[in-house]
């Protein structure tokens, strides 16, 4: 994907998760990444959706962080973003506040892996990060936030690619994919599973999670070597 | 109904659960059924629903499940609706992810017949399945997902005319009707009376259900011989 | 108001019912009353809203029932609104299932009036009728739904210029007023103010109801002679 | 900003809490005040916001609330947000029954700071404030509503410029801002974060608030000398 298309893509992934009524005010962010040029590009900070250019997009280095490309500033949460991009290999991530999963970070639970809607696309429990420390956040507070996130994972044995998104305590949710898309579409499903997690808690405060291998057929349907899902 | 008139119908279908806000992403499938020539046409697998053509409703015949007609694959899902028709006398079948009836099917819970708003079109409380076990997962997966629906209908004594939509359990609804638009039909009032039973387990946990006579009153004032709603 | 601007006047009712939300397919209905000429205008059984045209709706004697304009069949509901003209001096009626008001009829729990956006429209809680007998569903089953509300209403000592709102048990609401566009308007305040008190039962169950000094107040800023709310 | 830009954002105000979904029937208003002129203008009483023109924003001597321009009569809440201008620095006001923060103000409950979402707007708790007493109500009760706001506020040793917010005990909440618009956001983010923390409390009863330095780090990043989100 060349420069201007990359651009373009993570512009509309930025329109699509307003589209997608994931986004209130100017919370959230979408981001890209050309590993290639060793650039990340990003939402700039603070600037109200509706009056977002392709032109706006702000180009930084994944390596250092600086602006290399753009008149704005770029989104505060550029540190996030870059730290999981060095620890994972994903194409894209999103950051939102969207209501439900954001309700399940402050209440610090993580949407359980309760059905097939949540194990097509995430293959088990969406997790929470632990609480930041007082230096952590008093620090470099954006930065710390993509560290816990990688220690969440890799402290708990989860991958990346099985599992595309977190919550991060008392804050919102992040996803990631191969591409902005993917992760605009793992935000939407997220949101979703959350909505009915919290139902099904409401309702139903002990019900059991589905067996593993419910679980690991509808994971391995749409994702990896023995996938029938869709038309291939 | 002739074939274009049938293939018309199922894509409308299709479409009709989308506007109804019933699906999120590409999750959920219609069907039709032409018991004369033998064959079911059903939505392809993981096609977005912006981009389905009436072309590209795929046809595959009732006995055996291959296609007939069409360019694509069909939905993953086609052996549940071929089991359906084979025990059911349905003309249509609709499956959805709908948030709130896909959240009682994660808590295995079923939507109980608390009011005349679902006993105008379900006669008692739309039941889930039992799990799947290991073998049947890992087996014949989506058939067996249809066997169990069957089977739980049969050993439950229910009858598919008078409660014509299942959870499967930590899945979604299924429903079915006359024709793909009343299995439509059913679909959007198993999730409307589903947000409805979720509020009432919240604010009245121990509220009973109606009298089996009210029930019966409403569900025969729309079906059947003595029905008497509507212009006729 | 004459025959046709009252004809205009209840189909309109019918059509803002659908616009507030307060309907899900045919379900509800919307009807006016002149009692000069002794006739009820309604809504005809099980025609699609969106169908509706205003020479569409049904005129009926007030005192028999029987339809003296239109060439189809009243609403089902014809006989609960007929007892709730004969007993309340109101001139518009409307019925709805709509979502959280019927949740509470279906867990026969009044909406109580916590707040004064309930008070600004009705003095005191909501009322849900008691269960009907079987006698009473098997027989004129209409017709006793609307005898039971009035019963519930002079049991109660309940002003229906008060309280302008019904729940019927395992049904829904009935809601009133001067005219059909006022009872419109109380049906969405109804389900306003349900979607709120869900909340309150769900986040302080033990909450206490405010005083009735404030609840007189609210409610009399807006209605009869001291009411100083509004242009006047 | 002279009288007519005055008068226009004032209008403006009131049609976006309309358009952010704050607003049902003719519930809410929104103010703005010209403290040089010692004017303040606003909604008039009852009028449907779909008729309403820029030249019926009423304006009212912030001193002694008479009607200095205007041929309509302001809203009934004028000595509310009269008593909020002459206590608070603020330049505007904003008063809803916004469903869900409504909802809190009729639990009599405050919404927590339960994350970064409302942090980033609220540097704490939104308060609620005590019962009116019964001569309060009966007494000048508009005004009495601004007078225990305020002092919700000095007895809680609260800073209205941190917490631009209050819920009014069984009534709803007043938000304000530098300007009408800002007292907008602040009203539209109350109602996200009042969802927010209904979800906490329903899937989490015993869920803590997040450590002050959190909450601190997030306020402090948009407000104040060392704020360094947005375009500065």
């Amino acid at each position: 994907m060349g420069d201007e298309a990359l651009r373009e893509a993570v512009w509309r992934a930025n329109q699509a998760i307003v589209e997608a009524g994931l986004v209130t005010l100017s919370f959230g962010n979408a981001s890209g990444v050309d590993r290639d040029r060793g650039v990340m590009l990003i939402k700039p900070s603070g600037v109200a959706y509706a009056e977002l250019r392709p032109e706006d997009i702000v180009a930084v280095g994944l390596d250092d962080g600086r602006v290399v490309e753009g008149n704005l500033r770029p989104s505060s949460d550029t540190p996030t973003h870059l730290e999981l991009y060095r620890a994972f290999g994903c194409g894209g991530i999103v950051h939102t506040h969207s209501e439900t999963a954001s309700a399940f970070a402050q209440a610090r639970l993580p949407i359980r892996c309760m059905g097939t809607t949540h194990a097509d696309h995430f293959r088990g429990d969406v997790p929470v990060t632990r609480d930041l420390t007082r230096e952590e956040v008093e620090g470099e507070y954006e930065r710390n936030t993509g560290l816990v996130i990688v220690e969440r994972f890799r402290e708990g044995g989860l991958s990346p690619e099985e599992v595309a998104a977190v919550l991060v305590a008392n804050h919102g949710p992040f996803t990631w994919g191969k591409d902005a898309f993917e992760a605009v579409e793992h935000a939407r499903v997220l949101e979703y599973v959350a909505r009915m997690e919290a139902t099904v808690r409401a309702i139903a405060p002990d019900a059991a999670r589905p067996a593993a291998f419910l679980v690991d057929r509808h994971f391995l349907r749409k994702h990896g070597k023995a996938a029938y899902y869709g038309q291939r």
